[in-house]
């Protein structure tokens, strides 16, 4: 063993908002060590079993240029497209579309601060193409 | 359950580098379905229990302004500076020292293009402040 991830830091303008989204987006839960509490510049949340964490943290800057880190989400429980709807209907935007007409591919979406991130198949989706 | 994060993605100019740089600091191993072998323009990583995976990706594009995301790592059975001095030996170069008298505090590094990442005190090393 050497190093881990503890967590992924996500620069916001407005951590507790963004936090509260993805919150939403995850099914995830709040760190009380880094309250998801309106004004509090550093928010964490993390899935059930607290390994996977993401820490939004308040910068002056904002978004310029394509993130080059971003997050690829795969549903669970449902098809990528309806999972796809509910993401538009929390906020999201859709910034690209490369899903194929043999049902692969994915779409590329961005979060209310313009991050953008990726919406896989969903699990049952899945037929050998990894993506 | 909703959508769960599959991987986080890297764009870059070399995957497969940059994918060996990763793995052996993160100590992953890699997928089968996007091998880490020279040319090979998507290279996958994972952790032994795959539960965090790293996809890289080359682009066109170079990297213009500090990474919006960003992973912090924390060392699992060394100290923070003992890990330090490793990750820049591998070729990690130092972007901002947040280190405290008191023991606190991170280092901001880059990996061999350019992006950002911070190394946390080791485990052993946590005194009730989370960072």
């Amino acid at each position: 063993m050497t190093s881990y991830i503890s967590h992924t830091t996500v620069d916001c303008a407005d951590a507790y908002a963004l936090s509260r989204w993805w919150r939403t987006v995850l099914n995830y839960g709040e760190d009380p060590d880094d309250p998801n509490e309106p004004g509090h510049e550093e928010c964490m949340i993390h899935s059930a079993d607290r390994r996977h964490r993401l820490l939004f943290i308040e910068v002056p800057d904002a978004k310029q240029v394509k993130n080059r880190i971003h997050l690829d989400l795969r549903p669970a429980d449902r098809a990528r497209d309806a999972e796809l709807a509910r993401l538009t209907e929390l906020g999201a935007t859709v910034v690209a579309d490369r899903r194929h007409t043999d049902g692969t591919g994915w779409v590329v979406l961005a979060d209310p601060e313009g991050n953008e991130f990726c919406i896989l198949r969903g699990e049952a989706e899945l037929t050998g193409r990894p993506s």
